[in-house]
């Protein structure tokens, strides 16, 4: 049961969720490095403080490390003496690469009362001026969790992700969110990326661009956006954005080969469009489901009985004492999310299409 | 000048395409090889013909190609008769690969009266019932030229294009042509398929699925659209398209490379990240045309003296007689693209941001 929320770091994440929780009726308090957004804040019904140590003195159940990753080793620093003096909150956070935060966290003597957490939440803007309580709208937030992590603790975080914040939360790894991340999001940074620097070293760029439709438009966007942040991301990721790019290469490459054989390399051409089919088959599911939803209304309707708001059916999960790091993870696996808590060992399901 | 246009083949290229210029006023004779669009493409003002040599009887001043390409060689077969009795008409097509039209075009003897061409616009549909003239909205076409290309015959394709069917024209060569199709769509959509298969092997799938958000969605659209058309447009363009994937792989393998290095990389991955500066200008100068054109109303409004529709400015080309091919293929690589003629001689020439 979360009373009081603490957000450190007013950015494009941390002023969103405030202003999400504070619209939900969460009391929220919050600390920024700079106090520049602090009017507007208190404005939207949140407790600004000027210190960390005034933000721990107003007892919050779950603090949210939202400030940037290469601020986290000084804040945890800054926390450490803080934490202890309120042994029952809970600390998480909301960075994109969770093996790093989480061996900061321990460094800092912080691990035992953290659950790490980042929500699929974002654009390509940042600083409270642009913080959103929609930001959130429909979003997926991935919890990682380790073989010391508290029960207790899990829950509360999960319960303001799903009961305060409104969204769907998957239970994970360290190293299967990383991997995860690099796969959908930090190595295809990189390849939009090289698509566009092929296309600067080509000579007819310019004929090429005037001849770019859709296809290019798509595959370039995020290519665009700030590429210090992208490099930073990526970086955190490394060992795991490493791995993909050998293999996209090697794929890459097996295609060439193919094309150069010509009509001895037709099958394994014809093998190569027709690999991804359960990825488009489990696309069009998603979006039947999503469809059908919009159709017979439940899509904007309340929930209903074994039906989700987007059209998924759900069902209870019991989580047992032993091993719920595991048996949350297979759910995940199976393409399942948790959407809330009958009671805190038995878990409500969203099941949705799986590959 | 161009009074009467043929169509073949009524799909979305060709169906929209007739009715665009039926909309323009011009008058538009069709056929296809099956006649299941007729009733409505006859209500929609376009003279349907049973057979090619109706058409021909018809005399159009162009005969526009847009059946697949693999039914090019049969319909070049049976056209090359019928053009010695019409040999004032001129024949161009809208195929996506130019290289090989014009080898079949030649095959066929057909070369002196063929202009190559291909327009931007297209969508995942395809067929008469998602024929919509609006998908020729703001397009830019391609026409491709030789040295033996007879600049009368140019000028009609060029003026149905840019008055008739009220789009933008570059000239370029086919192996140009064909290069940067290969940099901007076929390479691309190669690297998208590899991304979702990428994801299909990887072990958490369901659950990097789960975590997917823009990028991911963006990056992977054109990889659910028809796979088999896709790996025919890859095949048909597959020297380009090889060369390009290895360059690619080569890319990402330098960056996996990098990054492995950790800080003795940093400045390399620093270099990566830079190098496609230049494209982002150029985006970033596109856009701020397009967004200074809609606020000063030129946008909506009727084009003004020196400024186009989209904002950009434009001047006049005189088009020499000798080498005009060279002339207007330099023209394209400085980002200019033709919007019509003031006489056959002397070109107008929107000028675009270019990098």
């Amino acid at each position: 049961m979360v009373d009081t929320v603490g957000i450190v770091g007013l950015g494009l994440i941390g002023g969103s969720l405030a202003r999400r929780l504070t619209e939900r009726g969460v009391r929220v308090v919050a600390w920024n490095h700079r106090p520049h957004p602090y009017a507007q804040a208190e404005a939207d019904g949140i407790f600004c403080k000027s210190t960390l140590s005034e933000l721990m003195d107003a007892e919050p159940d779950v603090v949210v490390l939202c400030n940037p990753l290469k601020a986290m080793p000084a804040i945890l620093a800054a926390l450490a003496p803080l934490m202890g003096d309120h042994p029952n909150t809970t600390l998480t956070d909301v960075g994109s690469v969770k093996g790093m935060v989480r061996d900061q966290v321990k460094a800092a003597g912080l691990g035992k009362c953290y659950v790490g957490a980042h929500p699929m939440a974002g654009n390509e803007l940042s600083g409270w001026q642009a913080a959103d309580p929609h930001l959130y709208d429909g979003a997926l937030w991935a919890i990682t969790v380790d073989e010391s992590t508290d029960y207790r603790r899990f829950l509360d975080v999960a319960a303001m992700i799903t009961k305060d914040v409104g969204n769907r939360v998957i239970v994970v790894d360290d190293e299967t969110h990383d991997k995860a991340a690099a796969m959908i999001s930090h190595m295809p940074h990189v390849v939009s990326t090289a698509l566009i620097n092929e296309l600067v070293a080509n000579p007819d760029r310019n004929i090429a661009a005037a001849l770019a439709a859709g296809c290019w438009r798509d595959m370039t966007r995020v290519s665009l956006t700030d590429p210090d942040r992208t490099r930073a991301m990526v970086e955190e990721d490394s060992l795991n954005v490493e791995a993909l790019l050998r293999r996209m290469a090697a794929r890459l490459t097996d295609m060439a080969d193919q094309l150069h054989a010509g009509a001895a390399g037709e099958q394994d051409v014809m093998g190569f469009f027709a690999e991804g089919d359960p990825f488009r088959r489990y696309k069009a599911a998603v979006t039947h489901a999503g469809i059908t939803a919009a159709q017979d209304g439940t899509a904007t309707a309340a929930p209903q009985a074994g039906t989700t708001a987007a059209g998924f059916p759900e069902r209870e999960l019991v989580v047992p004492e032993a091993g719920w790091q595991q048996t949350l993870l297979f759910s995940a696996r199976r393409g399942e999310a948790i959407t809330g808590f009958v009671h805190p060992r038995q878990a409500i399901i969203q099941l949705r299409p799986a590959m």
